[in-house]
């Protein structure tokens, strides 16, 4: 069998299941959340890490090299926001091609390093390494939020029936900018700026954990499918309202007929799902509710204005499309 | 200017310029050492990042799916080695081909999984993205020696004139294993072993802190180049005698006329060379003194029993020959 044949999040879970991850008291997040949580004395630190691979999550063509570093780095800060903590230090591996020009890893190293310092976050180390084509991963480390001893966590699996499911600024801009660059339109257009520099939503994930909050995602995969998710690691359902999640202008200008499919299945928003008693997320600052927690199979559900289900061909990315 | 033009190491040194790493308190050790070194609390965390890329640093037709797991985690061990560290937790960012067998990618993981329950450190989480061919990159965590509030760390740095440089085990079996692989000899040959399951030196490196000893560095390029970092980071020259250099029994009888520019050139040994006052270096178990450090240019000579100097023709390990 080839991993073709897997899903990306089948794979995971069957290597999941051969690290083994159990057994070490200072483990308190294992493998299948957005980050991993290790304490250390009295501490608890965040730990995450994602590649970006060309001509697989970028396209030379079309992605400038300053963009490809805040990316690498911004997509981290996401998970580590994710988590409701707050990011520290980097790591990056450089993998290159040995005829790659000089001043296209300068550039994105100066993205990487820009993305990091809208942080707070220093890039302590790395490697550099050969390799026939440009990857950059990063992993990046954070600091969880605390009350007295215990770490204030978003967890995937901490939704419960009757929690309201919010999620912070706008979907879908990032796919519709997406397209845009695959159209060659500028680098200006703000909803191509949505897709080349995401701002991960670190306060957002910090004002979560301290209105008490204890269930978050990113979306980075994409809203269907990052719900799912949460839905899988609770063991309960969920219903999102179609009308109710959050479209930019500028998105519903430029793709009138799509803008709703992009905006549930695009990926790469980088925003917040936050999940909890309607009471707690009420004082989370500028989010938008969009569904609620239900009791059912561990699925999420589109409804219309009708109250009639919507569903699209595919839910969001997979590295292993079949 | 492409990066072929640049060493691996003027890349690197480029880079780092860039992401500018002064500025935090918690910052212990940044970019140029064995690892990077952060404040936790009243704790020091060791990190490091280390990257095996398909027909760069493995052929999938010399190596088995189990060895390439477990050398990747081996190779972050010894960072942490180097460091006089401890290892903690991993996180490993696999990258693939749709059509990878499932069942290699399961054999990778059990590799990578032994070597870290030989270490004691736990693989806490990572990412999985597709590639065009396979890699697989580990950020691992470690925690520092520590006398009272103070880390007890091997700095490249830190070697002074008159210290005396030891080495662990003996050098330049990986690089003869390498050539019996490529020679298609079976696995079973121990100098094979040395090459496919490195055994990074943790307990060394941590009875180096102990003994007093602030100056190491793991051979992974190979000792003239490694012993020429710590040169260059000290500001100071190093003298090392080639009678002394230690060789296996294997490695003099597979390869006798090489066997030295081996153990001198060869790299991928994952050995520690510890530098400090002869007396220091003296309570450490099992090490092999092979040359002290002098005033003067920071460069390494190495000389033969009459007192010549001895040259290769390259002094290690390069991502980017020219």
């Amino acid at each position: 069998m080839d991993v073709s044949q897997l899903s990306e999040f089948g794979l995971i879970e069957r290597l999941t299941r051969i690290v083994g991850a159990e057994g070490s008291p200072d483990l308190i997040v294992g493998p299948g959340d957005d980050a991993a949580v290790w304490r250390v004395g009295s501490e608890y630190l965040i730990a995450t890490t994602d590649a970006m691979i060309e001509g697989v999550h970028f396209l030379p063509e079309h992605a400038r090299w300053e963009d490809v570093g805040w990316k690498a780095l911004a997509a981290n800060v996401s998970d580590i926001a994710a988590m409701g903590g707050t990011p520290l230090f980097a790591l990056v591996t450089l993998a290159l091609p040995p005829e790659t020009p000089a001043e296209a890893m300068d550039a994105l190293y100066r993205g990487l390093a820009e993305a990091a310092r809208k942080c707070g976050a220093v890039v302590a180390g790395g490697d550099v390494v050969r390799a026939p084509q440009v990857s950059v991963t990063v992993a990046l480390m954070g600091r969880a939020a605390q009350h007295d001893d215990e770490p204030l966590l978003l967890r995937r699996s901490a939704a419960r029936p009757g929690d309201v499911i919010a999620v912070t600024g706008t979907l879908g801009d990032s796919a519709a900018g997406l397209r845009r660059l695959q159209a060659r339109t500028t680098a200006d257009d703000p909803i191509v700026q949505r897709h080349t520099r995401p701002v991960a939503r670190v306060e957002a994930g910090r004002a979560a954990v301290e209105a008490g909050l204890r269930c978050g995602i990113d979306i980075s995969d994409g809203l269907l499918q990052d719900i799912g998710h949460i839905c899988e690691m609770s063991g309960a359902g969920a219903v999102l309202r179609a009308t109710d999640v959050p479209l930019s202008d500028g998105l519903r200008a430029a793709f009138p007929d799509d803008a709703l499919e992009l905006a549930c299945t695009g990926g790469e928003d980088y925003e917040l799902l936050l999940i909890g008693p309607a009471a707690a997320v009420s004082r989370v600052p500028s989010v938008t509710v969009i569904g609620e927690i239900v009791d059912g199979p561990p699925q999420a559900i589109l409804l219309d204005g009708n109250g009639s289900e919507i569903k699209f061909a595919r839910t969001g990315w997979d590295a292993f499309p079949s």
